[in-house]
């Protein structure tokens, strides 16, 4: 389910044999095709993108592309700030607000010749309750996920090479699994999302894209541009695609989404931890280590303590939301207001402190091995389009703070869905390495 | 130069001896008065303000205050955003630009009762150059110092008792001492700055009042019910203004701005350190202790390491602005982002284990004693309104994550002069009961 490259594409686009515009035109033509199925998209500019993609055209031909993603079509979540379209949260109180600026990451995805084609499709404030019609593209009674809807949608119907989400629960890595997509979310602070209606302390910028390079690419192209939150050094690492690493040991957890997981995602796992060993990979689990059981047991309740402190990290904006106009709120959104009321500055410290009770244990488990592997997903995208569904799998990597790719790598009911790579906080680039590595043995053992 | 404080009039507000409606139109007199000549607020409400202030004599009447500062008349620095009045960020791209939500700040005072008189003039961006006209209320040739200029004037000219502002180089406590005003910068992500165009990352929000009491309880009026940054506890300590608290020990400390303080600042300032002295306060500085010495060397250059960090994290927004419109960006602002423009990510990541190493260094020494006093400025407010004055005094602390307080308790050419004292991270209480005992002994000391 992997595809090849954009940024594979550049010898083509050197010599003329091909060229951003022709890129876009196949781009637009699968968008004329199903986007009326799909639905990935709140606003789209043809007429912007065609104009930009003959500049990179001629910048590629001149020999001077601004970089290795110049000419790229990209889509942006609908809560990442865009200076030359509305940023509408997926909420009615926004539909066409604009914010009259560019995000950190739009800023340098312009800067580095990238094509913003337009805005996708969001969950309201990026949070479960949505009003978007976006389906999946594999099988439009499905939900695309999300709330990275329209993100993971566009590249999964192949309308872009590449789209901007975030994640601060399974905001990417779900919607990546259900559609068939590389998504990345990095370490804490990777990557500058500054810009976004994005507050949340330990939400992150995500990449999504349909192979390993673009994702990877795309990323150091923001990264050298604007860098990381401020505060934090931003993602480092090689130019270019880290080489694939084969790992000696890795750690297998199950999660809190293990006991959800679907008879055909439990399969489709286990004959890969089986294949692993069988190739030579010592395997670490609750099952072999006490200090991996005692993690396991530790994370079996992390959504309860991602819900306290994204609840009262969300009393603002929320609070001044349904002053302004509460019948434009959701009412979902509403009463998770209502509880968060009733929470404290003590509650929400108690929280930050077993939150960085979590990332210690974890940092003791990861030194174990060279890698987590779990699932992305409890199984394929579920039938309807109202629960955008389960992130039992997603939470623990967005709480530690741990860079974690879902790779599109399996299948449940003949539908995509992902493997989950997690990394060491801060060490994105060997996670990639592994995950170069999967994706090569999967090809080779499995397939 | 302290003033009896809002908070203090509760028992008068319950009677109905006076009123936050008679309150306001005393400050609405004062304003007719001089803001033609001050110029502090970009934008004035004053008949949502009138409704305001008669909705909060009721409750006070009632005997059922929504908190201590129901009824209280704030000015908010134009980078900080509110759901019914622009927010210009005092640049001309940005004048009239309506962003349609409530900071975390502007929420939470409105949850508590607080009336948004206006928004309050700031240079371009919080940053140096400046548009504005703003005047100092003790002097009209004389700048009020920057970047909260209208907040520090508003509460100068006795126009507002409280008014926010932000600090990430000196631009709370320098303004503040100019204008003569009690100026709180709290301990880094002591206040939630969400919804403030203040994306910097040891920037604060800051409080600006005419006493210390109504500073602290504004200040926890706000945390409680919004919290600190996200991922920060936020602001704690007691609901009333904490006890003044006789020191043992305090450090004298002369920072970069030493260097260049007015004969008239350098003689108030001494007189006080030496009347300290005569209290029985024992002193530390560098002529006594080593370490101190040391942390007086590191922190000589502090203003280079500071313009490193926020040259990078001003990458982003300023090459969109330049993008979207370059002739509205002030010429200053365009050749920093220049300059900015070669710096790198291993630049900023340096510029960052720079200042953690300074965040160790002070908090060993900061544990030798009750308290840090330097001065809030090199003298009084210059001449002119196109510079808002020298903050080498107030980077420190800023670089830090220190909190500190301008207490207006020097003069110099007949003007305000702020003493500085500096707590440790965190301890933003202990800092206030400090204040409160160098305020008291200061009037039965010195005056």
């Amino acid at each position: 389910m992997t595809s090849s490259s954009y940024v594979s594409l550049a010898p083509d686009f050197l010599s003329g044999k091909t060229s951003p515009a022709e890129f876009l035109e196949t781009c637009l033509s699968k968008i004329a095709a199903s986007e009326d199925v799909v639905g990935a998209f709140v606003t789209i500019d043809i007429e912007s993108a065609r104009r930009k993609a003959e500049e990179s055209t001629a910048r590629w031909k001149a020999g001077q592309p601004l970089s290795a993603i110049d000419g790229m079509p990209v889509g942006i979540k609908d809560i990442i700030e865009t200076a030359d379209m509305p940023t509408g949260q997926g909420s009615p109180m926004w539909e066409g607000f604009e914010s009259g600026r560019d995000s950190a990451t739009v800023q340098a995805l312009r800067d580095a010749g990238a094509i913003i084609l337009g805005k996708t499709t969001t969950t309201e404030f990026a949070s479960s309750p949505t009003f978007a019609r976006t389906t999946n593209p594999h099988d439009p009674k499905r939900t695309p996920g999300g709330s990275s809807s329209g993100s993971t949608a566009a590249v999964g119907a192949g309308f872009v090479p590449l789209a901007l989400g975030s994640q601060v629960v399974g905001s990417t890595l779900r919607p990546s699994s259900f559609c068939g997509c590389v998504g990345f979310k990095p370490s804490t602070g990777g990557i500058n999302r500054s810009g976004s209606y994005d507050h949340l302390s330990h939400s992150c910028v995500g990449v999504i894209g349909t192979n390993l390079e673009d994702v990877w690419l795309s990323a150091k192209a923001i990264v050298t541009r604007v860098g990381g939150d401020p505060g934090y050094r931003g993602l480092t690492g090689p130019a270019n695609l880290p080489g694939a690493q084969t790992p000696k040991q890795l750690l297998v957890l199950q999660t809190d989404g293990w006991s959800r997981v679907t008879p055909g995602a439990r399969a489709a796992f286990e004959s890969v931890i089986a294949a692993l060993a069988k190739s030579g990979i010592e395997l670490i689990d609750r099952s072999t280590d006490a200090e991996v059981e005692a993690f396991e047991r530790m994370i079996e309740d992390v959504r309860s303590l991602s819900n306290v402190i994204l609840s009262w990290e969300n009393r603002w904006p929320t609070a001044g939301y349904l002053r302004k106009n509460a019948g434009k709120v959701h009412p979902v959104t509403a009463a998770r207001f209502n509880e968060a009321r009733t929470l404290t500055q003590n509650d929400y410290a108690e929280a930050l402190a077993h939150r960085q009770a979590l990332r210690d244990a974890y940092a003791l488990i990861a030194a174990k091995a060279d890698g987590v592997v779990t699932l992305a997903a409890t199984g394929a995208a579920p039938v309807g389009l109202v629960s955008t569904g389960d992130p039992g799998f997603n939470i623990p990597a967005s709480i530690i703070g741990a860079p974690a790719l879902s790779l599109p790598l399996l299948a449940d009911e003949g539908l995509p869905l992902g493997v989950q790579v997690i990394g060491r906080r801060d060490e994105d680039a060997a996670l990639f390495g592994l995950a170069a590595w999967l994706t090569q043995w999967h090809a080779s053992a499995i397939n």
